[in-house]
């Protein structure tokens, strides 16, 4: 990799294909109405951009219909959490937000800004988000490091009256169930059978969790770096705290490893790895899904030796575990109804609709669509906006 | 329109084309790179975009090669002082920050991001700002109230390392000196050989006395709502004090009519109107500028029959002072050489090179080009760049 050596990396950066896409940037804004003369001008601009003004003015509604801001995402993060790099900063997190800036129009045809912002701390970034608000139709929070990031989604989704969506949670969450209820199918179970074992407290494991647990999951236990989370374990954050008292029936005290034997699934999310041996020792038709990235918790093919299913976050093996699976169409049947927050049905009904996606071509190797299935968007659009209206979140 | 069918405004808003054009606003994002199958997805997103965050992180620098931010202008408002609507609040004043997002597009191929903001304090404001400054290569503030907006951008440019521009201030003060120079060299005379009226005390009235001072005009007074201003009125806030100190030689006590008695130039920028009898009182070859929009502060038809030169806000009368003859080229200039602040050197030139399009095609119905003259931002842009060099405050 190039990057390391400061100076290597700039001498020759662009003989990295990724270098040489990013060079200029990913995005850029286009104009969607014409200005080729005075008349186009007094039109887009003044006078003629009063009489907009004033009518939002006194009926701010109108926003939504002559303003881009219904259909315009804000992708904010501070850069403590990214990708698998950690704590990097808001200028060195832009290109991953320009990305996702980049997937959210390809996908789903929703304008996304990014916005890395210069603020770690919690009361600073949430006010600074609410202080965006009129800006944006929908919120997307992206590589904030935990526990920072639930406190700070939760406050925004009580001050705000539009979509707030922290992806890393909830985007993995939606993903993941999908998976897993499409490999339970394959295997003849219902959630409710299933034993599982997630590793991995941080944002997305919390999400996973909870969402596993919302529907109906038999029994879960959850794993940080220092081992099984259980009551009374010493030095839980508040997060990990609630997480105790709501997980780990099987009073699991030991290591992720040992939690493991007899399990149904484990559900790797956190940087770390498994031995071989014990994935062996789960139960038979087993599901693994191994979603860290780049090197997931236990090879893929390795796992393949002793389970049924097994997925990863990666693009080169079977059963990719892939937020864009989700954010595009989430965000754009919200933003479609002008949905004023994003309700855990809506999440469990995007992951229903992605499951559908496969139908009847299931197999081992095909739990979950591809990225680039153009049933996917549809489909989850549809779900989510079809639940907003349910669940009497939707403003059209 | 079926989404909010409520009042007079919003039953048939789509008859004015102004509605019409402003469906579904004005701007998009766009990628500028494919996104076609998981070996694009790979390189634009991860793994790929891992290798570039990794050498910004390292390299702070390459963000202005391999992210879109130093094309990237953030367009801030809070809304207070929107057009000569005043306090109309964010939403309302998004179709003008998205407009002039579309100008900056249009004009000079600078991305520009609106962002209206639901905060009024100075603090709150550049506190903001400052938490934003990593996304963006520039800040152009925009319809903020005065006297708020002296403070915020002064502490702005103090606080950041891009160029921060209030462009109310210094776009209309760089058009108005452009066209001043071109009407004092039409009728023979050095801008020290003026006396000049300003009404107006607002944004652009004190950035327009400023730069004129700085240009060199020979005595200017200024006055607001309560009459002209001179050292020792009672209740002037700073900048205003600031103001009595640096002008006014005559001394004038009076309203803005009677100092105009033998002024060669008139400049409005006030919203209030003044009389026939009060233009007539000025010297032979006389210069208006009657800059108030939609209503000038004289006719320009009126105002004609008395002096030589007469400029506008309006685009139906010869002569418009507007905006877009700056910012674009302006930013332009300062985003190619990665300028870390705007000068009032770089403002100077940008009036000058605008200035000088016009050329030996000079009339008094022809002191500045039109918004669509080609030669407008390319003119601005390289004089802007070449003063940053001079001043030392370009990167590259």
């Amino acid at each position: 990799m190039a990057a390391t050596p400061a100076s290597a990396s700039v001498e020759t950066p662009d003989l990295d294909p990724a270098f040489a896409l990013h060079r200029g940037g990913k995005i850029e804004i286009r104009s969607t109405v014409p200005v080729r003369d005075a008349d186009d001008l007094s039109l887009a601009y003044t006078p003629g951009v009063a009489r907009v003004c004033t009518a939002i003015a006194d009926k701010p509604a109108l926003a939504d219909d002559y303003t881009w801001v219904s259909n315009v995402v804000a992708v904010v993060s501070d850069g403590t959490a990214v990708l698998g790099l950690g704590d990097i900063g808001p200028s060195a997190a832009m290109p991953v937000m320009e990305g996702k800036a980049l997937l959210f129009k390809e996908f789903a045809g929703v304008d996304a800004v990014p916005i890395c912002l210069d603020c770690t701390d919690v009361d600073g970034l949430v006010e600074t988000v609410v202080r965006l608000a009129p800006s944006f139709g929908g919120i997307n929070l992206e590589d904030i490091s935990a526990p920072r990031c639930f406190e700070i989604e939760n406050r925004l989704r009580d001050l705000l009256d539009i979509p707030v969506f922290h992806d890393d949670q909830h985007g993995t969450a939606i993903v993941a169930l999908a998976a897993l209820k499409n490999a339970a199918r394959l295997t003849g179970r219902e959630l409710g059978d299933l034993r599982a074992v997630v590793a991995g407290a941080g944002a997305s494991g919390v999400a996973v969790t909870r969402i596993l647990l919302e529907a109906g999951i038999g029994d879960i236990a959850v794993s940080d770096s220092k081992g099984m989370i259980y009551e009374g374990r010493e030095g839980l954050n508040p997060v990990k705290q609630a997480l105790a008292r709501d997980t780990n029936r099987g009073g699991h005290t030991g290591s992720t490893e040992e939690a493991l034997e007899g399990a149904d699934l484990f559900l790797g999310l956190s940087g770390s790895t498994v031995s071989e041996q014990a994935i062996a020792s789960m139960s038979p038709d087993g599901i693994v899904f191994a979603l860290s990235n780049p090197t997931p918790e236990v090879h893929p093919d390795v796992a393949a030796k002793h389970v049924k299913v097994v997925a990863t976050g990666r693009s080169d093996f079977p059963n990719q575990i892939n937020n864009v699976l989700a954010f595009p169409g989430v965000f754009r049947g919200a933003l479609d109804v002008r949905a004023t927050a994003i309700t855990e049905n809506m999440k469990v009904a995007a992951a229903n609709a992605l499951a559908g996606v496969v139908g009847d071509d299931l197999t081992a190797t095909y739990i979950i669509p591809s990225p680039f299935d153009e049933r996917v968007a549809p489909a989850v659009t549809a779900a989510v906006a079809a639940q907003a209206r349910a669940d009497g979140v939707a403003r059209v």
